[in-house]
């Protein structure tokens, strides 16, 4: 049914995927965008995405053990230092405890994740999951969601700016170094997977990688909208609003 | 800080825990048992905990694989008779898929799992890869719902009964065994940890394990009730009342 496609072809069948199932078609996301979003719900969004950008790592290291490939090796590694930079306090997880600090969460208790969502650390460890035990191709491609971060990143920084009285430049450092980074990240992805998709069940495979990347992302919106969103419904043990320490 | 509980504190301690976070407090059970879904809810609700059922199996043989004890691994073995049955057609998967064919779905569709929605299948595999992963006492811990899985049963298939039009007697044939097994392998596991939990770090891994179960439940409520209560929120991709085949 499915035949092979060009490089060409598959790069357009994933960026078709994207523009259908991207996390930025998400109603969390225009609230949060829209400045719609009182303090205590973006502190739930930032610290639950705190459980996300933290998996990264491990993500990205399962990916690195499992390739004999030096150069892959190589080019992936810079992905560790983006997100964990040479030292204490650097790199993208210390941005993104700034985030939350810059929100007024206690640093070891949204460190501690005791106050994240069950379905997003549910979502995240499927992802590092995904990432040890699926093809090294379908490791790759599952990155390819970077393909479409500019875009929400852009929106989300300007539209946080204009909506939230709490919200400052110095505190969403993590998404100005991932201008640069995502892309470059991305294009390398994308290049290695045109390549190494050489059957049509590679392809689809690939195909299937981004679709279970996109589904990562909704559910974690997902998961916040039903509880933060909708009055009555945060699971127990989750972060309560005006609850918490600091 | 948590010092060292007798085993019956430990009991108690892991029956409270139970009485304040198992599913039975969810909402959408509440609208479950009490008739106040349609049908395409309940198929989506069947279809979804489909994915939950089909995946007992594999972790239960992840749980005997673990072991040294051949009388853990002789008694566990029962509950993959209990799920698989003897031959096809038998036991509790295919008790399993009898409900959902009453309820009209299509036996290859459901068992496809295409339909399901990324949480549930995100909550699964988590209950999974615990049970692969975290220490063999604490794989029989989080059987430890199975506790409190009576009362609910028993609420289940006469709520339902008398709820839906739709739903008979022989449709529910899943639950009538689970009255039996339930009791008798919470039994067997409660003995277990209350015997083999001889630390207070121990004791408290074992009710971690519980709350993690119940969270594993709870998310999956909170998805459906998200994705099939509330207008407006099916996930791409996931399966829409209507519009499925038969």
């Amino acid at each position: 049914m499915n035949g092979l496609m060009t490089a060409r072809e598959l790069e357009a069948a994933l960026r078709e995927l994207g523009a259908q199932r991207y996390h930025n078609l998400h109603p969390f996301h225009r609230l949060l965008h829209g400045g719609k979003l009182d303090r205590g719900q973006v502190q739930a969004w930032a610290l639950n995405r705190y459980c996300y950008q933290s998996a990264i790592p491990r993500k990205d290291a399962s990916l690195i053990a499992r390739t004999d490939d030096p150069d892959l090796r190589r080019l992936w590694r810079q992905r560790l230092i983006d997100h964990d930079g040479e030292a204490e306090g650097e790199g993208g997880i210390a941005r993104w405890l700034a985030l939350t600090n810059g929100l007024g969460l206690d640093r070891d208790y949204v460190i501690s994740k005791r106050g994240a969502l069950a379905a997003t650390r549910f979502a995240v460890e499927a992802y590092v999951h995904f990432v040890r035990e699926q093809s090294l191709l379908e490791a790759v491609a599952s990155s390819l969601t970077e393909l479409f971060s500019t875009t929400i990143i852009s929106e989300r920084v300007s539209g946080m700016l204009a909506g939230y009285s709490f919200i400052d430049r110095e505190t969403l450092a993590y998404f100005n170094a991932r201008l640069t980074q995502a892309p470059r990240d991305a294009d390398f992805a994308l290049e290695y997977v045109k390549r190494e998709a050489r059957s049509p069940e590679q392809q689809q495979a690939v195909l299937g990688a981004l679709a279970f990347k996109c589904d990562v992302l909704w559910a974690q919106l997902d998961a916040l909208y039903h509880a933060y969103v909708e009055p009555g419904h945060i699971p127990p043990g989750a972060f309560r609003p005006g609850e918490t320490v600091r």
